[in-house]
């Protein structure tokens, strides 16, 4: 998954607007994104928070303080003379992968950290709040243009941490054999209406970030690729397709598999997706408004590319490329004007649409007709391999080593899932993660040569 | 580390008082000992009880509920027919070994599990308590009486999970770089006398329980063995004398060590004893009060019987036998009377006392002047590899599973250590664990031949 | 590394000659390549042709009786109706990756096999040679039509496996204390001429298999695709360039590699490249001569894919994509009318020539002057992840499983080594590897954005 | 299992003759145990000794090797002064444990060693048979006298590894599908005789080497032990009876198992002993003369500790002490006189005998008419943790570094297999090996009490 970075050259500077009403909303827009936060943990009880049930999954309280600490490094310690670091042991425990900036205490052995508390750590959310508040407010008005960008980071930082807040969570109360509810939902019957192919030329297309608003450093540069004619799927793969791959043998028949996806079939035995469990003869799924029946309109989710590619030949289709998707979906992407945080998104896919009614955050987009279900329900694996754009160059410093250094061994993904913040869903948004990867909302969609 | 079996062959039939009397002293022993479990705790955050650090290590949680499953499946469960299952996911989380009473979760995954939570866990022990005692006020005279035997392992099961708490939560609060302190407490300074060598006879003599009091299965039966001419040590290695060792190149050199010591030496990068660290030329030492300088005079500790044996051989001397150790030691052995439970115990190995003053519990025992420290600060390894005393047969069903299963690649240890509940230590005990373990707290003391 | 397909549709149906001549020429070419095989093992004992050093490595022993296993499934047992099958034995214990020609014993238990003994195997392969030798001479012409295509593709899969018999022997010698030569040679000393770029234009380029020769189906079909303008180092890197890459601390610092590329360098201790081996302060490497000095003028080898990619961000340069390499390498390609068999291949990568001298097989070829060494020295890593191809599908059967089953984890390599057969390199070849592979001769070369 | 030491004192120093007559027994010895090893090798192909097919395993050309550098390090080198080290290269490799006797080859890796080959081997001990026959005959008496016992020694080290030569080819035959030959024979039919129990009194027994021939240095010293009364079976457990346990569900059920037993059945997922197949509904089993029905009446082979352990406590019975295996075998040991080499060892268990004709080399011996089969079948697993007898003290220097080595986590066997030269049989032996060892000729034998 990407992180930010702080090559904001990807903003317009045209759309500059008087610095003293572009930090007031800043400073609006991160007290509303720390309040999102702190509202999804409050279903969980201190406990909860604690605990690393796999490597890739930290514990809520990592997530809460990680956050804080990257304010606390980037802005306050940067930028605020008289800042005095709060605690001279968090930057060790609540740095990630940030070498440049220091130490860092092992990712998996976050579970094996009890102290500070929950408590304690919501004392530091706190402190770093009234300090960065109080920065804005206050701050000489160039360093404050020169913070901004900054904090902006920070923001969108916290975003994708609130997502693997929601994806963690869900695998800490799966593990439990008491199989606890984050928050109880209802599902919604019925079945989805049939793929159809929607058709695309041939021909010369710019894509990647063109300025207008936020955006990762691997989003960009802008440039051209040239694309042979292709076929794209209206709506992801539901949950009733991909039991018919499953009952024709899907998991048990080495042809459609890759070589090493097969291998990974084997060793983890794996024979339905993952948080998958059959009961009285029938599937059931946990979710984190716990155990319920397999719905079989909704998109199939928790998919590993390994999967998603067999299924992919066993329909005799394939996945499409980044650019194929990009291409496509920047066709017809909806407004985002209505677009809110993580506490409106859905926290589960929803079935496919009726025909008509596509869109990312449910408003019809116009032109788009074509394609009946957009994204942000589930990440969409794409066959592209995790690569640089054409003049692609990261950025200089601790901020910036991050993303470049997983281009190998991973696929893109495109879109967002049920638990992505609304506001951090855009087309040419580059998620990547490895191949085996389950623990995320990710499904797919069938392309194909004519 | 021995469990509690049904075997209470070796209880002195004859010293059986009035029941009421009696079943008046177990409930008050039942709630003595209950409320130091939840006294050990009373130092720690939430955050502390959930976590496991390494697979030895449980959950303080899993502690406070094992141990109350253990009363609830084989006391009311059992014996009271009105008792209703507290909740019906429990037996499966808090069961430890015990195979015959079910499935049971992974021992490695305990510290996956964040619910029940804490609360949730008090409140079982506190349900338990009240139905344990009502039904031992309560019972039918002749029902009652059957159940005591079983209540009584519950209690010495208990204990050992005292001792368990305290060496699991000490590695807990090890691994954090913020070195939190269980207790804050003060060492005693100065060095310790000299070590002399007590000579005992070849003959042939007995060991083993004699009845009179509890005992595990194991202890017995009492029974003849026949020691040639050796000579014991008046008190455990200390740590100036360990510091001798690796001063001498202990943890370098190959020719002291068993072949499978010097593999874990070299695999784990070992170079000094367990929670040692090196701070400016000094050594100091994690204990439950926090980083502390390493103190001469006391008896090391956290040392595996790899350590220990090399030690020896460095030292010209070898480890006792199990039955050396016990035949010493009965000679000597401090009477009870005023023994406690764990909150009396020292929660650090105290220094070698001066000349005169031994005993497990400080009293002077009489006739054994010449060993001048005897038991209950660390755990003594012997070079005896844990195996059945002639004519032993397990006790029968689950609870008489546990300690004849271990009997493979598991050394004796004998005495008892500063966390190990006084009423818990007796010279015919027999603790044992793998020859690399080192979270517990234990010591050796040196023998050789004539 | 790919293997042959039966994708026979890349050869340009238009060039057909008399059947009776197009076989003569295929029993000659086939006796030609199994002659070089056997040449190639005379040098070697016995007990060489045995071991499996490393789970990529296969015993010679095994290389020469699956090549033949190759030629009696696919052809003798296919169109051969008389030919009896030579052992039971066989085919499960030569069977490689063809899931659907049955069961194989393990790849990574190879070296576990002492019987059939090499003299043995070497009867397995004069029987199938007489046999097959027999068939083409004799068979049905119509038949022989139908089976030369996999004959050929039998006789590029034994190049492979040549190729395969250097790389695996030159593990087996050099892990021997002893360090065996397998052949003498000399070096030639000497400092490379500095590297320069020869600049390429943006546009759409047509790449991949246009036909008029054998090809595997992974390099077609032929596809335009977009590149940026971008520049190509008109050679490989040397050993002395890659020296100063160390002595800047190359595997000491983190910031110039990919995330997994560290990790690998950690876990592994990489310090040099692999063979390589300090000795009184200078850098030996092993050869098939044996030990040598390292020839600072000749193309580095036994590289990773991290390496490369680390030592071009340090270079301040990236490795190029597998289009840019092709594009630029297929303006001046060499002819290849002069290119032998194996036998006549260096055995040992080559200084980078004077200025005006390039080409695969030294001839220089037309209008490449600015490219100054071709290929034919080291196989190059690019940054392309290994995929397939717009419109590519897979062959059918058995023969078409293979290459399609990788498209997951692996980069392309161009060019071709040292130990490829002459007639085995052409511009559009894709071959392919994981990341961290070394033991083949790989090496790259430079590329940077304007 | 032991290898030899220095420590002779336990020879009978008054039984020494004339040092001429000794010293000319002393070569014929030699002469002839070194051509026993090389008749062992003669039906072998090169290619069966170069593989080592697991860790345990080590190559047969490596065995060669280990042999003669044994009697180069230790006899050769240190008593022969104008001897020249034979190649500088082979101390390296063909040294095993002996720490002090310098750097060593990785065990695990001695299957990675082409050369020197197997004619290089068989080279070198004919070199250095030349030269310590050479140094025999010509040495001064004074000297040679000294030499004699380490020569002794590196006879009885070369004994056992004639053993390992048969249980490693063993192995390395048996992994190959095609299942090759070593030497045909043909089993001898029938049912057993039931197995009776001999009772044996308690009381002080005497036990250990007395002196009076060779022995290891862990034989002794002898010494005094205590035994309460026992009953010992009067052969070992047969193939018939195991079959039972199996079809009782023993590997199957728990209840009769250690933990770590149980532990090691689920990860390797034994179902049956070591080498045992399923074939059409019957029990075969790889033996050096290729695949046998399993026999009924032979003694069950290549058991683990851990399934002789689950096996005894499924029978009602234990295993017995090593004390109570010497004291009632020291009964009625056989005499040696017509013991041969082994060459003369029947390489496959022999059927338990008819009542009245037991002993280790077929003689009935005199007053053990109670014991019908003694041992020289397979290895007896005892319930001894091998651990010194009192006052034991390992020998000075690299020979005497290795049997005390290894007194931890393992059991000890008595007796002697199918494959131990005869020679090299007593009732004090001690061999020992882990409890999950099973690629030895391993048995078992059961006690229990009254």
């Amino acid at each position: 998954m990407p992180v930010v970075s702080p090559d904001i050259a990807h903003r317009t500077a045209g759309t500059r607007e008087e610095p003293g009403d572009s930090l007031g909303r800043l400073a609006e827009a991160y007290r509303r994104i720390r309040r999102t936060t702190e509202r999804l943990v409050e279903p969980l009880a201190v406990e909860d928070c604690v605990i690393q049930t796999m490597e890739e999954v930290s514990p809520v309280k990592w997530h809460l303080a990680h956050t804080s600490w990257f304010f606390e490094t980037f802005t306050l310690r940067k930028f605020a003379p008289s800042y005095a670091l709060y605690h001279e042991g968090y930057p060790y425990l609540f740095n990630s992968y940030y070498v440049q900036a220091g130490e860092r205490h092992c990712r998996d052995r976050r579970g094996y950290i009890s102290r500070p508390t929950v408590a304690e750590v919501m004392a530091f959310r706190r402190h770093v709040d009234e300090h960065l508040l109080q920065f804005i407010e206050q701050a000489d008005p160039e360093v404050a243009q020169k913070a901004a960008p900054v904090i902006e980071l920070g923001m969108q930082h916290e975003q994708q941490h609130q997502e693997l807040i929601m994806t963690d969570i869900k695998h800490v109360l799966s593990v439990n054999p008491l199989r606890p509810v984050y928050k109880a939902f209802e599902g919604e019957a019925g079945d989805a209406a049939p793929q159809t192919w929607v058709p695309f030329d041939a021909g010369v297309y710019e894509i990647g970030h063109a300025g207008g608003g936020f955006a990762f450093d691997i989003e960009g540069p802008r440039h051209r690729c040239f694309l042979e004619d292709f076929l794209l799927a209206d709506r992801p793969v539901t949950n009733a397709e991909f039991m018919a791959f499953m009952e024709d043998g899907g998991y048990r028949r080495s042809e459609w598999w890759l070589s090493m996806g097969w291998a990974t079939v084997e060793e983890r035995g794996w024979t339905e997706p993952f948080y998958w469990e059959r009961r009285d003869g029938a599937w059931w799924t946990y979710t984190l408004g716990g155990m319920k029946p397999v719905a079989p309109n909704e998109p199939v989710a928790h998919i590993s590319y390994f999967e998603a590619d067999a299924y992919a030949r066993w329909a005799g289709a394939r996945l499409p490329t980044e650019q194929e998707w990009e291409v496509a979906m920047s066709a017809c992407s909806p407004s985002v004007e209505d677009a809110h945080f993580l506490e409106d998104a859905p926290m589960h896919p929803r079935p496919a649409r009726p025909q008509g009614t596509a869109g990312a955050n449910g408003s019809p987009p116009a032109g788009a007709a074509a394609l009946r279900q957009l994204y942000g329900d589930v990440w969409e694996w794409t066959r592209s391999q995790y690569s640089p754009y054409p003049g692609y160059a990261p950025g200089e410093g601790a901020l910036g080593e991050y993303n470049g250094k997983f281009m190998c061994n991973q696929f893109v993904l495109r879109g967002g899932s049920c638990v992505t913040p609304r506001t951090h869903i855009r087309p040419t948004y580059r998620n990547f993660f490895y191949p085996e990867a389950t623990w995320q909302f990710t499904g797919f969609r069938l392309a194909r040569d004519p």
